[in-house]
């Protein structure tokens, strides 16, 4: 009894928060620029019925009189004590106010990069700053130990920052080793040329297609950051055009597919209830990064879009498959995170949790942390960065309050290291499938094996139960070396 | 004390309620057609938030204490007590089940409309039919009398199908006078061609800015049924494009910016407030359809438009802006309400009236809708309906529950022909205006007179304050009169 009902409630906030989403969907793509407070406003009141129900004191009656029959059961309990246990801890006047300037400071974040002004958005991340420790402290128990542990808890739920502090510390040596050989070697000719943005569009649409993606419960729209939204039936995709590089639309669609695949896969008795999302950030990444470069990046498939860019009437200034694969894969120190290759994506997010954890503890002002970013990227890439949008306002992260987020993007990438080990293994004809622009073996693999389960098991049991062993950081670190060495003939 | 708490309370009300709306926009422009049962069950649930704040007891206990100190407040008591008192009376599952139901069933009727399916449609329409007969039934306080009345005071508060219906009768004569001496006389000529969609959308972006829309609030998109949604600062609007058809997206633009400049134009101090929306359907259709016709096909206005489509390239039929005037205004008895001429339009609304108030009053089954519709509409027009889309399944209303609503598209009439009269004796260089295309001084009247004040006073009193006069049906009809004598040379 109490567990039915408890499932009836949850129901409807699990509802709820698919609105919630929905109106972020809607800022970023669709809202128009003068209703930026009339939406902070929505957003605010829907921010506090969450607030209200997530902390109704109902459900600690119906959790603690709750016994559960199975596993199902026992996996809804365990994520809706979580995130009781979380949410009851943060007073509703501190949600609140985070939600209302989340949704003002996104669009005061996307001014100031479009002008090019920390100044104008300092102010705003200030307050983000001292509310997203004010929002630790309160999870933490009003200890100061562990403030950013209890932020990535909401996004990797059992990750520490000890424990990424180690995976990065190990991962880093052998990461900076593969820069500085493939540095050292030849350059690949990059692509060159005009590439119209409704021809790109076109494509891209052909791509989400081979990789799954379900049109009847879905669209693809235009953002300034990419993203997908949403779950179960109604799961969107976004990306972004330049017309000079083709590679920034196409792919940000496949990682976004990623996404988008895992939520659309679940298994429909979970939607509308915790086990109908994606289980963690970092889980969700190992999709859309596995789709993105383990499966889109791979000689056979870009030998697949290469014909289909040629089908397009694209005049290319490579001359064979060969040659495309490695323009692809062509390895730059680049200032944005979301462009850059296999090779130094991860030392972005290093340099991000760096700098997160020390404003989160107060050891970092923002009115420092544009200094901050500048001299750490000079450290770790070696270039200097020459204005706002390319260094510390390029995402939007911290603009929402998502502190704690960063580190889960490399999580996914060791775990997409494992998966696609195991994928392998499973899967001798993957790479003609791949060349023939067929990645429904691989993506079926990954529906059956991981994506169906949603939130049925914790982070890391979802991985190792879909790969058949413990993820480490070894396989992706063993991939990256053989593609590069054998990329770049080292 | 009390009315600060009560008004606090009502903020996050309406916020919610702007969300609501957001959702339905979202259902009609982009939702993907997999994600309907997705959206009822996000609908429902948002609907039971609605619900349970609109009738929360505490709302009671303030209304009962506040004492207001001025007008202002005095009309925020008015309003939020007439809804907790709806509200109320009407059952939670009720409401949710109905919210529900009419998120589903607009996408079987879409479905059954393209499909020319009637049968497909009626299941679902005998379920709306029932919950809304037992909403009335709730609202009329368990009583069998002023059914339809308890539903249409939903949409225009103040009104009674006994006041519609001797309006009715009043205005029936004379329009099918009209009518019948237009069609005696000799037809002009109709304008013929094809229009490519980009073209047309282009210049609905020219007249939506010309009557004043502000687009640093809004949008405009495609919509099978156009409509507006949002108020404030986030006010949306659609259109619908016939490439045979020009002036069927042209007079929807401006039908919907005359309702999005109301809600737009509303002072902003009314935001959140109940008085931060139209008072009611009737005075929203006054702009609407004043916007549209009394200023949009005039013959100074068609004259900028023939002007504006000659620009845009396309070869017209019509060689000069007085048969271009006649081709817009041109009265022939169509299938289809919203693209009725003005002589018409009437008329459609008074068949849908009195089809509504049968099957509210349980003496018209749902099953002989359709036969019932064909039979009306030989009556009163003359020709026979082909199929279904042209006949029972053209409107969106009934699917989504909106019985009762239909009446007060001819109440708009009756107060855009009071509103214009005032307008124009206050605006002699009125024609001149718009011959040069420029609305501005119309919309501006229209802003200061009536928009600006949102709900403050009951709709009929809104349009007196307005006109200056007590509104009735004359001025509506000297106007038709007149115009079309002209225009038909009668």
């Amino acid at each position: 009894m109490s567990f039915a009902d408890l499932m009836a409630f949850q129901r409807d906030t699990e509802a709820l928060g698919h609105i919630a989403g929905r109106l972020g969907w809607d800022q970023e793509t669709m809202m128009p620029r003068g209703a930026a407070g009339h939406r902070a406003e929505e957003a605010g009141a829907l921010e506090g019925v969450l607030h209200a129900r997530r902390t109704d004191l109902r459900v600690g009656e119906w959790l603690a009189a709750a016994v559960p029959a199975d596993e199902v059961q026992a996996a809804h309990l365990r994520h809706i004590r979580r995130d009781y246990t979380r949410h009851s801890k943060v007073p509703a006047r501190l949600a609140q106010e985070l939600a209302r300037l989340t949704s003002l400071s996104q669009g005061i974040w996307a001014e100031a990069r479009a002008r090019g002004e920390v100044a104008h958005f300092l102010p705003t991340l200030q307050q983000i700053v001292a509310l997203k420790r004010e929002e630790a402290a309160a999870l933490a128990d009003g200890t100061n130990a562990g403030l950013y542990d209890s932020l990535l808890d909401d996004y990797e739920p059992g990750a520490t920052a000890e424990w990424i502090g180690g995976v990065f510390g190990r991962m880093r040596p052998r990461l900076v080793a593969l820069r500085e050989r493939v540095l050292g070697a030849a350059a690949p000719e990059p692509l060159k040329g005009e590439f119209p943005a409704e021809q790109q569009m076109r494509i891209a649409r052909d791509l989400a297609t081979a990789f799954g993606y379900d049109w009847t419960r879905g669209r693809l729209d235009l953002a300034v950051h990419p993203f997908s939204s949403g779950s179960g039936n109604d799961v969107r995709i976004t990306t972004r055009v330049s017309e000079t590089d083709p590679f920034n639309c196409f792919y940000s669609t496949i990682h976004e597919v990623g996404h988008a695949a895992y939520e659309q896969n679940i298994d429909q008795s979970f939607l509308f209830t915790p086990l109908g999302r994606g289980v963690s950030m970092g889980v969700h990444e190992s999709q859309s990064r596995s789709y993105e470069n383990q499966l889109g990046r791979s000689r056979g498939f870009t030998g697949w879009l290469f014909g289909r860019m040629q089908a397009e009437g694209f005049a290319l200034n490579l001359p064979d498959a060969d040659s495309f694969y490695r323009a692809v894969n062509r390895v730059q120190p680049g200032f944005i995170r979301t462009e850059a290759d296999e090779v130094h994506y991860n030392l972005h997010i290093m340099m991000r949790f760096d700098l997160e954890r020390a404003m989160i503890a107060g050891d970092l002002q923002a009115a420092d942390l544009e200094a901050a970013w500048n001299d750490r990227f000079m450290a770790d890439f070696g270039v200097a960065v020459d204005k706002p949008a390319n260094g510390m306002l390029q995402d939007v992260h911290w603009s929402v309050g998502l502190f704690g987020y960063f580190p889960t993007y490399s999580l996914g990438n060791l775990y997409a290291g494992c998966l696609v080990k195991a994928l392998r293994a499973d899967l001798p004809g993957l790479d003609g499938d791949l060349a023939r622009g067929d990645a429904t073996a691989a993506t079926g693999w990954m529906r059956e094996r991981l994506q169906r389960f949603g939130g049925l098991r914790e982070p890391r049991q979802t991985v190792a139960h879909a790969c058949g062993f413990e993820p480490d950081e070894a396989p992706l670190l063993d991939y990256l070396d053989a593609k590069f060495s054998e990329l770049y003939r080292l």
